[in-house]
């Protein structure tokens, strides 16, 4: 078995693995706000399932989830509308499709599209129906990453309505399909909110401990999402969390992850390991590649892959 | 922890349950022979990790292999020419089209296929560097399947051949991009020869026993299969294994598997077990309407999803 | 040489016609206020260089221009920007997609569309650059109409801007894209003005006049609009006028045309002849039915195809 | 009126503006006997409706038909099997696509393309219901063309032969659609020898004299082609002729045209004036750069777009 000290050794070369790989990529630019960060930056934060919680680099500046922000919308759309009316609105499948696509919308049958991508999770945004969507949001956020001072990041927040084109296209689509159900506008303010909530690596690899250990904060000992949430949320992750990388990633690194534009990446990994990273140089595929590189550096170290010998030495 | 009479309880459950869906669908028709299939058959093989085998239904019935042969064909690709030359051919991303859709390959970048749909699947045979490809994959299909009188259904390869003109037109695309390489003819051949290899259910569930533990036949004890390999063949089963029905499947049942237009699936699950079902009634999805319900059941009442909760009882 | 009285007679039998086909469609029904539209109408003017009026039928009856505003937008741009500007932000040819298609935004190299398409023609009345583009838009409809009393329907604007999501929708996406200039939802508030300005078939058919006679005016004498435009607009009638059904109303009828939703069709003849027809009952494509076929009908009595062989008796 | 000298003077003035854009083309080189030709070449042909003959540059030059070819193939088919026949298997819509697209095959209803691209020109080949299709072929090419020693080019056939494999992939594809009937390797067999008959400019312009007096030869007095079915060609050159740049010169030319990766185009224009070009640069649609911009030019000078000015001086 391993000691947290071996594990912050390889924290440290999984640091300079996934360093040898920003040169390759860019910070995303398409919201002004985004394109303010600082490239050099890499972080990641690890935890174990009895809490050790392990930091390396620049594990604590802070950075807006975005895409990640889908798996706990989806979390709260299946604890407050259930599986029959979220699963009605929005499909399970990989697109092969980027993720703010919208020939898919058009071009297959609907709804086609899954929670992760943009037009699925406006759609899951719009399915929690709740008196303040957007608060029962930070509330879970909080819960879930065990840190009452998250909050919204204004300035990104504002940045992202006014930049948010795109996603105001996939949303009057959606209305004009009859698959987004109420006022598009409102829906679309919650959604860019959600988007632009502030954490740190350390928040989320809490959070990805709870995944890691099927809802069961292993820590605290309490049952803090539904197993059968858990299992859908994590098999999407695993499908199609890393956008139209998903499936190079699930064969190579092997660990359920949802990353966003704002360079982190949530790992619930096997072993009941929670794992998040920080790198806002991306990808083509709009993935932090620090990231996605430090996940497969460690899912090798330390035998994560899901088809990984379950026999061999683990952590 | 489970006796084998209970589980060949819970198989003839499965069967019952799998047995209420087949009115459903229909057998395929899109190759003369297939359509002979007799609608009402549906059969069952488990193998636990101890080499128990418990069968229900009509699991002697033989049926060709079909897109499952896919499977086979990329552990030939990646064990005679390797991991960097089968994915220079061929991607690893769902696509969340039909499996013989021809619009990715002219609207999605190349290659964006993967080696579970009929485009991928072609390219993969066509990567098979050996003197004589089938013979080596008919020799490698006996020796996973330890059952050495498997054989070519003649009739049903060539109904394929005959009939085979969309996959005729997949691959003089993929010719014409330099994708392809070698005579399209002479790789077609092949592919509708790996197509049309009989087996039963036992002969795939024993396959699935190799693939469940990572690649070594925990009844013989031998390593059959490098464990690299099988660690990619079950990712892109559970990514794309089903068809465009692969995430829903996923988030159902969580076991990695390849159905075929035949009526088989084959299954890798968890705790190291192989199973195979037949049943030729398929949905509109192309997989098997009985199969895909009994391993839903199976995943629920033996807690075979790779993300169900680990400490709960298993088999 | 033909008299007045024989084409009169000729109407009559082209109204008898079409009225044959009216059960065939159906009205529109996306916007409500289009729904409530009398199926059983139709009607027809046809005016001769001379001056001379032919009526038949529900020629009286108002309807909203709809897509024949596309054509009037068109005319505006060119002159107020010109042709540089004009067809900078859009393309000129045809889509073989239906007239609301996203897909091809997305699909196909941008900008794909042509001016008589939604995505088109809400670029085409961005680029009118005028301090009041609807008032200057409304003003040369009068004029090329000579009505002065030609006003907006309220009713069908206020359903229009209210129903008009899919149009939203390509908006936000063209902006997105940096095509579309502007406050989106200011460009679709005139564009729905515009599509929601009311005229007869007479109406019509005077404009047709003018640009069957190249911008000139047979009756004054004066040049009411530009030789080389009216050459553009006519031009794009014939490939892209009449939807996804232009090219087989381009072998058929043969006659430039545009028609709108709420059932009209601005028809611009050989011979310097200007048609006009009125029913709101369409076809799958969108077109009126009863128009569609009085135009053919009338183009095969009075040899009023471009490629009809000009030797042959003409009006 | 105009004098031969002048057209000569016209038609120097037009070689000159054409060569001057041949520096931003390049010749044909995905099928390598194309790609031998003499970029520096550039010819043009016109006959006016008394037989006088202009000529001026390579107008002498030999080249193979190409695309051409399938205003001939339309023309045998109406002829063979008539209009319902033939356009129950191909429609007469625009693509927006280029030419050898096979997306629209799939995603959009069938049959969507029309005699001018390849898919439907393959289709429109396997209608002509004939003994020897291509002998017949042949045939007609000759009587239309006043030249009987037009004959195949081997070397460019067999090369089309072998490197067809686009071709070959759309043939598959609509066999499997049921939409070719028949054996695909022999009528592609058929398309290939039709498309590398080899022709010169005034070949051509002595066929686009009759196609402009709307079937019948001016010169002799003979009905070479029934009008209804010049009409139809006509109509089709003028939406279809030029690939995806077919709206754009109808706006700028407006003359029906066909053109051919040969360098060949073939144009009908008002005024009974055939005229053909060939110049084997081509630009990204796949037209001959400087046959285009000499088409142009003469349109401008001589009045030619069809919806010019009628009043206006005339050859």
């Amino acid at each position: 078995m391993m000691m947290p000290q071996d594990i912050d050794l390889i924290l440290q070369e999984a640091l300079l693995y996934g360093r040898s790989f920003l040169s390759r990529g860019k910070v995303a630019d398409y919201i002004p706000e985004l394109a303010k960060a600082d490239p050099s930056h890499l972080g990641i934060c690890l935890i174990l399932p009895d809490g050790t919680t392990c930091r390396a680099g620049d594990w604590n500046v802070p950075f807006t989830m975005q895409s990640i922000a889908k798996t706990f919308s989806l979390i709260l759309a299946l604890q407050t509308v259930g599986y029959e009316k979220v699963f009605s609105k929005v499909g399970m499948e990989p697109t092969g499709d980027c993720f703010d696509s919208i020939v898919q919308l058009e071009s297959k049958q609907l709804p086609p599209f899954n929670p992760m991508i943009n037009a699925g999770a406006i759609v899951t945004v719009g399915c929690i129906d709740l008196p303040d969507p957007f608060e029962a949001f930070l509330d879970l956020v909080r819960r879930l990453c065990f840190h009452d001072a998250i909050r919204l990041n204004e300035q990104v927040y504002l940045s992202e309505k006014h930049s948010g084109l795109r996603n105001r296209s996939i949303a009057y689509l959606l209305q004009s399909d009859h698959i987004l159900e109420g006022d598009p506008e409102q829906i679309l303010d919650r959604y860019f909110r959600m988007c632009s909530v502030e954490v740190t690596t350390e928040d989320l690899a809490r959070y990805a401990l709870i995944l890691a250990n099927d809802g069961l904060d292993p820590v605290t000992g309490g049952q803090m999402i539904d197993e059968w949430i858990v299992r859908i949320v994590k098999t999407l992750m695993l499908t199609c969390g890393m956008y139209d990388e998903s499936g190079e990633f699930a064969v190579k690194a092997g660990i359920p992850s949802k990353s966003g534009v704002g360079g982190g990446i949530v790992a619930a990994a096997e072993q009941g390991i929670g794992i998040a990273t920080y790198g806002p140089v991306l990808n083509k595929k709009g993935n932090s590649i620090g990231g996605i590189h430090m996940l497969e550096y460690l899912s090798g170290k330390l035998n994560l892959h899901y088809f990984a010998n379950k026999t061999c030495t683990s952590v």
